[in-house]
């Protein structure tokens, strides 16, 4: 049953027929700013790769500053209805926490930080703003994995971002380790898009932040894009950071250590950007997934 | 209700009340034979460690001779109901398949073969006899993982195997690496015996097989054995191995890479350590899971 709601696209996706792939119609590097603070190989490998790691982008201080401002959000009982808390399927574990830089100075401070705005400006080539931001907690013995995704995919389908302009910073809060779930990436995926099968549901958002269902690429596709670029696992200390391409395919397994893997998440987007009508969706997300200043 | 299964034993697990720790009340290494395979520094590495890794064990005929047997066996619908094929709760994908030292000559051949007989036998300072040998699949975008666990526990409490004289030789069948649920295991951690909480219910590896739930060490049991011994991920091209103690705590993630993990599993026992009746379960488990010769 069609509910009509898919607007034509460049990037066509969430189809009732077969998905389609489509090259990347949009720059990585968007304009041409070589002052820094990105070098010119950086910025090249950036637009090849589609990320950049950045070691020890946080100090102890700042750290054990963000993992208060963590604990005091978990604690605070004002929160606990609140839909920018998401939990587990199963029980009571918070998986993500959303709009932190609004919650909470300390992450507003950090979202305004010149170390992730300023290599966010150069790459998307103007004024950028957060988009989202959120803290997601993958706890020690029983964190859940994310399975494969674009995130531009869903911000385009769900939130009509109009084009690939847009990045994430993730900064490590704990170690990210081989083997407590840390994030993985498909080199050189951000190239293409990946169309997905299936049109989206009314408030999707409400079960999607927990497991997706829609916005899924298929295993024949995820198999291209790996032959073709590998696996590359995101690795690195408290404290370090991976800036990557809003189209870059990524995804995580699960976490049976008992070292929570916690990492922050602040995406920018181009003021030249914004967010239109969803291209393939009944109605936009709340803006606590998907800010329109 | 206690079943009232539970014999006196070295080794106390599976009880009612709170779970104990055991120091390790049997050598690591039996016996005292330096005549080799290995050299007494890796015996050494192995009785601190718990584990002894070997890269290109087998090489690119005998993989591809082991595949073909994997593939005749997962074809092979005259086991479909078979006990030794053991399926993923959801869905038809096969988890594990049991006794194929049994199942297929080219397992059997293996199971003999003086590369992985003569280490065990200079380690458990014996004879040896295959106590279970499985394969382990873990598909590729959706293989679970295994929770931590000593296999000892299991096989004192269920297969009454009375002494820690016996050990696995994983051999990786594809490339084991960190981003396709990999053996993970806590070096060290063979030295101390971790009791579990809870009575073993009749017929349990009926469901254990697919995912446990009695015999699962505590979480402050496994953060104290992480904080003193870290967390080792077995990773290795296809052919390499790793041999490890009966009770050493390992575990592994969840694969959402495409690239299957397939691992067999061949566990020696010494001839002196022939199982008993179960110490904590009300029966025996079936000769397939546990061999007595």
């Amino acid at each position: 049953m069609s509910l009509g709601t898919t607007r034509p696209s460049r990037y066509p996706t969430r189809t009732v027929g077969e998905a389609v792939s489509t090259p990347r119609r949009d720059p990585v590097v968007h304009g041409d700013d070589r002052s820094g603070p990105l070098s010119p190989e950086q910025l090249e490998a950036y637009e090849a790769r589609g990320f950049h790691q950045v070691d020890r982008l946080l100090g102890v201080d700042e750290l054990l500053a963000l993992e208060d401002a963590v604990r005091r959000l978990l604690d605070d009982r004002s929160l606990d209805a609140d839909e920018r808390v998401v939990r587990e399927h199963a029980g009571r574990d918070v998986r993500s926490l959303f709009e932190v830089h609004r919650l909470d100075p300390a992450f507003a401070a950090l979202a305004a930080d010149p170390r992730l705005v300023e290599p966010a400006r150069q790459i998307l080539g103007s004024e950028v703003y957060v988009h989202q931001s959120r803290v997601n907690l993958k706890p020690g013995f029983r964190g859940r994995g994310f399975y494969w995704h674009s995130d531009f995919e869903t911000w385009h389908a769900e939130d009509g971002m109009p084009a690939m302009r847009a990045l994430s910073i993730s900064l490590s809060l704990t170690p990210n380790e081989p083997w407590n779930g840390s994030l993985m990436v498909i080199p050189g995926s951000h190239r293409r898009f990946i169309g997905c099968q299936g049109e989206t549901p009314e408030a999707h958002y409400q079960t999607s932040l927990r497991s997706q269902e829609y916005g899924v690429p298929s295993e024949a596709d995820l198999s291209r894009l790996v032959a073709e670029g590998g696996i590359h696992m995101v690795t690195g200390g408290a404290g370090s950071a991976v800036m990557f391409d809003c189209n870059l395919m990524h995804g995580s397994g699960s976490n049976i250590s008992p070292l929570a893997r916690r990492n922050l998440f602040i995406v920018y987007n181009s003021v030249e950007n914004r967010l239109v009508e969803p291209f393939a969706a009944p109605a936009p997300r709340p803006g606590f997934i998907a800010a329109r200043p």
